[in-house]
């Protein structure tokens, strides 16, 4: 069983898995492009707009992440949860960023 | 009726498709994360790793067509067909680097 | 005058300052290898190592500018504070990742 | 000594330094910004600037190394100088993409 926690992004959880299942649909659409021997450069075209519509997502989704959990944690006045947020939310900006 | 072309990644397509099939299914995993409320950080995380499993999959695509199709273009001598080529190749570099 | 202010990076101040007097000197070498007409992809790989160097900055200010800024203001408790900063720091963070 | 070639950029080369100069007085400028104790939000939107200026100039670079050292490389037809070009092309791409 999973345990139910509330995370920042409870509210629009149905909407950001409606956006996950197009993306998912994109993909499937890329699949069937390649079988098609369909032109590189439109595949190209494809693969960044799912990129593209991920990056989004998960800019959302770090959205809300900062205004809850961050925010939270930074109310709270926890040193060692402050700490661990932030290391948390830079580490995922890095990966973000692709930046070392 | 989709006619079938010769391109840079006809001897690699099967496994280029199995990629794009197992993205597909990490998506679908990245739905089931948000369904049953993980941390944020963990499904960021995820997001992370199908965007850089695209992007490594473009720079494959990108390279057989440059071996492929650029290089005929060029050893063609066809300046309007160069010019074609150059121009998309140079687009697509762009939207992968999300460079002005 | 400038007024001055306490922010998250003034202790390493001097530090970020000679990274930035570093990389300045690096663009200048850049200059000097057009001038000397050195091969493209020479100055491209420079010009990388130019633009990690100051993301990899950028990340640091980030750090710095969670860890006291954006901490401090969630500790206030003052929303509208709050709002302020965590928006401005999601649109670096978009910045910074090319998202839209 | 510094042997003269003729490089995809070389009729822009004026251009290119000029616009480098700008960029490295960009920097200087962000030097100034953190000896000034300005807030570090400012800071990192002038960072970004300087990374988009480069890409930009990256990006245009890579053009010219496309329309003139590849494609002579492709249309002289030597295997071995096409190999080449191509491999040093798409590792350019990758740095620039900073993809695996």
């Amino acid at each position: 069983v999973t345990e139910t926690h509330v995370h920042g992004y409870t509210d629009e959880k149905d909407a950001f898995v409606k956006r996950l299942h197009r993306i998912e649909g994109q993909v499937r659409g890329i699949e069937r492009m390649l079988e098609e021997d369909r032109y590189c450069i439109e595949i190209l075209t494809q693969i960044s707009a799912v990129t593209t519509a991920l990056e989004s997502l998960a800019l959302q989704l770090l959205d809300r992440h900062v205004r809850h959990c961050v925010a939270g944690a930074m109310a709270s006045g926890d040193q060692a949860e402050i700490e661990e947020k932030t290391g948390e939310l830079l580490a995922a900006v890095q990966r973000f960023a692709k930046t070392r």
